[in-house]
């Protein structure tokens, strides 16, 4: 209360509502180190109704995490480590960013897989290295999200028995009593999804403690306790009501509540010795869980000291090998082959020797090309297979990629159709705030996929991923830049990887010395040069267009005019160049510039300039073979030629 | 088959295990006039597996819409009417594009929502003007996406009787056995969400007419019908096949199925004559529906001729009055008022003139202030409450406008945070597809809404839906600007719009003869020029930023520097413009342009050119006060000063 007050913006009635939920938990189930927040096989606790940013903060301060009274009081200012919803990466022992309704609640879906993955595939009879609970407290506004639909589904259906979650059921969201707009049956919601369904008084310590104990003795369905609950909890004219959800409860409010608890109605930020006392045993607690976990570790690592070894690698990002000796080399080609082939013979090149690859896809294990050969399916296959079937789910798949990002341990991808990104993007760019390193594989990226129409056929998607922060999208120009991307993605570990593929086939280009694919790790790189120290003009293509770009400079050659191709498969990895590099590939005295790229031209006067041209799609697409449609939209070599000669300065 | 196999792509599995459910639909139950598939009373009807396209062509040709043979045949191509997905607009008698599984189903609730609300407005005792279903063929994919959960809660919840949706439960979809991934019970959860839920065999046609007649007894609850199906039906090696789902059945297995049915193996394109006889009474059948309902429509003129007169206009698109006169005139004033707010008082200025103005938000109706003050709330208040609770379902919300556009009849707006456009992406590229007129009311549009942080400030949305063709993306500048950004929005027919607003106060600029507030319709315009014929410089602003640029043009005044300042509303209305306005406003002889907009910088070169700068923020923002946040970010007006002097040509 004190806090949001003091911020003058806020929600105090979940945290209050929740309190005493949140009490057993920590208290009484959550494993967990306030002084190690890293500790892996900690317990994960998400506050999925990330709005109630207090409640996790207070718990933090009151275990002793490194989060200070300080820090409390100067709630939502700038700096602070406790931000308006929580920040992963920014407090101690938040274990991922919220407030976009539906997201913890499905990215907890993923790191309970990453948990029953490592799991089956490191513990041993005597040695419960990986054995821990996902928890999260989630909200009315959670389940009315369809993505909680798409995880719930997709949990219920791979059995995590070890996902608790905590339905906050107050049944009050912003603009009134959820009898507004909400009235579906959540037992019978959950239960259609294979969960585990308990309804409790949320008030009640005994109930709270029971249903945690049921939950976890329940060992093949996810458990949701649906806890009945106040929101603002103790406030005498605000609970029950929607004016404490969002804004302070004011000071007159604030005294009468702790005058109700029995407390000094005139301090602020007061906490009774008593309860401190209470929650502090956590540290003790949790060192003492922490060393009982290193003894088994220490004794696994004897046992088992390669699997000790592997897990360690797993767990701390490091890569045991260099994958530049793993990727396959492609022929040049003329035919060639689609980047979206090119990338699956890529993964099962790599996915021996990296043995956390994990992958799976939205119901398009064949068109995607992500089906790890040979591994078993997750879940089907017994807790170890590497290919996981999300179903029709695409937001699900994204966030539970992030969930195993954070989790750890694994290098997780999952894959759709590129538009479908569209379906994704909360989860996408909430990957992007965290630093979070999934690997989305988005095939089918153009009017090149033909005959599915414009609903399938990507058009501004690249530049709206593009106009994200901290998303590198990677859009291969031929199998040998697939090889890179996949490099790229899997060494990136400060934010996603976004990999667009082609349907359709595309040539391999000849490679020397002077246009290694290596360069792709670049952003861009002049691909074939013009003869002249200074080019009459640069064409930049990206993907499935660089080639139209080297037949275009073969064809003007023909006619006297010698130009550099520039393929440019990411500009975020371009745009971090040293200047001399960028001055390099592309000269700023060089005014003749042509972009080709199936997609909106939008944005793309960053590196053709105002005098240059890019060549594209700023309208919907058509549903026709593809051939035909590259010649409808004029993205061809000729139109690249005529621009060429059209703007010769 | 044929068609699929002429095309050589395409889906035959779906449309051959649901004939016999669409058959029954077609011929025994669906009100409709294949002569006239603009018939305002016919039931609509939608694909919502839009793969499945071939079934609803098939269907379309057979009972006598304008869709030849020829058509059929060239399924797939360039140009034709029978594109790879269902088209809205390109195939009469197609009610909405689908593909992107999900929409249909969502999009058949506001459909129905339409249908509900026109029905309580303007039905007498004897006169039932309005009184038609809304079907839809659904699909595993569907029920699995989502929106599908969104859209079946809010279904549920409005208990919207006259919603029936028959769900092809095959049990496969593209990788397999749908028991890969989704295992949940749709008994149960439909159920859930208080839906009628029937479970039938999917070929046997009496129990098919008898569940769509029991779904329509039923009118206190969507229904669903659950038929078991299966995929392929008839094709005696890839029925129940994955096989059979996504790629064409070949030639051999197409004679084979054909023998099965006693058929020529060797005729394509065959239809029975006894068949077509059965198909072909639709056309007499609907031509008797539609004429028994213009005299319903006609005896009702004659007794209620104002409500006539309002019901055409409302189905026709017609605007009765002149928004121009019913707009608000916000005075100057240096505090100002949030944009939200300025929505919100314009909104009501319009509600009761422009009576079809048809509101709502998703859980946030304080904040994005799209109550209409004294209408009721939709389903609650019986049916012709005006204001739409739909809870925390952003993206059912998004595809429930688009089915309210194409109903007709309505003007739909509804609002949430700009940054949860994220979630609502899917429907609005879809009405920018089907040039859906739906009205997005986004507020708290960046860093300006401070505390709540990076979760809920947008940075990369304006660009991103700035790069998505056919939107209209309105960002007012002042009050008066939002008022004539809700004109352009409601006049707007070919696409949807979405109104930008921001959660803290900005002022209301002075207005005269040569910066009339009108001029926002034009997408940019001189605010407040420059006294010299060439300006100094071009400071360009949107929304909250351009206040920014009006202070800075005052302080390069005092230095000596007179520049013209540009606001921008929308981008797409500038573009719009004969390039004398655009040379007009900005003219190309002036280098030194200044662009500043709270979000991403990304794509602003097209107006400030290789030589100006654009002053954004290309990371996420922090959650701190907002006033603290422009600091930080470095979007001040001390800054646009700095530029504007520091790029002096």
């Amino acid at each position: 209360m004190d806090a949001v007050q003091k911020a003058n913006s806020g929600h105090p009635g979940m945290p209050m509502g929740m309190a005493d939920v949140a009490f057993v938990l920590w208290t009484k189930f959550l494993k967990h180190n306030p002084k190690n927040p890293e500790w892996i096989d900690r317990d994960r606790f998400i506050l999925s109704a990330g709005h109630g940013s207090m409640l996790i903060y207070s718990l933090l301060h009151l275990t002793g995490y490194d989060l200070s009274l300080e820090e409390i009081k100067n709630f939502r200012q700038m700096g602070s480590k406790t931000a308006g919803h929580p920040e992963y990466g920014v407090t101690p022992g938040v274990e991922m960013t919220t407030g976009p309704l539906g997201q913890g609640f499905a990215t907890g879906v993923g790191m309970a897989m990453a948990e029953q993955f490592l799991a089956g595939k490191f513990n041993t009879e005597s040695h419960k290295i990986v054995n821990h609970y996902t928890y999260a407290i989630v909200s009315d506004g959670d389940l009315m999200e369809g993505i909680s639909h798409e995880a719930a589904s997709l949990a219920g259906h791979l059995k995590l028995g070890k996902l608790i979650y905590l339905y906050d059921a107050n049944s009050i969201s912003i603009d009134g009593s959820t009898d507004l707009a909400f009235t579906e049956d959540p037992v019978k919601r959950f239960e259609a999804y294979n969960w585990h369904v308990q309804e409790i008084d949320g008030h009640n310590h005994a109930e709270i403690e029971n249903a945690i104990q049921n939950a976890q003795k329940e060992t093949s369905k996810p458990s949701i306790v649906i806890c009945r609950t106040h929101i603002g909890f103790g406030s005498p004219n605000k609970q029950d009501s929607a004016s404490s959800h969002g804004s302070p409860l004011g000071e007159e409010e604030i005294k009468l509540t702790k005058e109700i608890y029995g407390w000094d109605p005139e301090r602020q930020f007061f906490i009774p010795e008593e309860a401190l006392v209470v929650f502090r045993q956590e540290i003790a607690k949790g060192d003492a869980a922490e060393k009982s976990w290193n003894d088994v570790m220490g004794s696994f690592r004897k046992e088992h000291p390669e699997k000790a070894i592997t897990f360690q690698n797993w767990m701390s990002g490091k890569l045991a090998v260099d994958i530049e000796k793993l990727l396959p080399v492609f022929e040049a080609d003329a035919k060639g082959t689609a980047t979206r082939g090119a990338s699956g013979i890529v993964l099962n090149d790599l996915k021996d020797e990296i043995d956390n690859l994990f992958g799976g896809s939205a119901d398009l294990e064949g068109s995607v090309k992500t089906n790890l050969k040979g591994e078993g399916r997750f879940g089907l296959d017994g807790a170890t297979g590497r290919n996981v079937h999300y179903g029709v789910r695409e937001h699900g798949m994204a966030a539970a990629l992030n969930g195993m990002a954070l989790h750890g341990g694994l290098i997780p991808f999952g894959g759709t159709f590129f538009v479908f990104t569209d379906y994704c993007r909360p989860s996408i760019r909430l990957a992007a705030l965290m630093k979070t390193p999934s690997i989305f594989v988005m095939t089918h990226d153009s009017i090149g996929l033909g005959e599915d129409g414009p609903t399938h056929q990507p058009v501004e998607h690249l530049m709206s991923l593009r106009a994200m922060p901290n998303v590198l999208v990677i859009r291969p120009g031929d199998a040998n830049e697939v090889a890179y991307a996949w490099k790229a993605a899997i060494e990136h570990k400060t934010g996603p990887t976004i990999l667009v593929l082609t349907r359709q086939n595309i040539p391999t280009f000849e490679r020397g010395e002077h246009n290694k694919p290596e360069l792709t790790q670049k952003g861009a790189y002049i691909l074939s040069d013009s003869g002249k120290s200074i080019p009459d003009a640069i064409l930049i293509g990206t993907g499935s267009e660089v080639y139209l770009a080297m037949e275009a400079q073969k064809e003007l050659k023909e006619k006297g005019i010698d130009v550099r191709v520039v393929s440019m498969p990411c500009w975020e990895l371009f745009e971090n160049q040293d200047s001399t590099y960028i001055e390099k590939v592309l000269p700023s005295s060089v005014k003749n510039r042509v972009a080709v790229e199936a997609g909106s031209t939008f944005g793309w006067e960053r590196w053709v300039g105002s005098e240059g041209t890019a060549i594209g799609i700023d309208t919907f697409g058509e549903s026709a073979p593809y051939q035909e449609l590259y010649k409808h939209f004029g993205i061809t070599t000729k139109k690249v030629v005529e621009v060429v000669l059209a703007q010769k300065f």
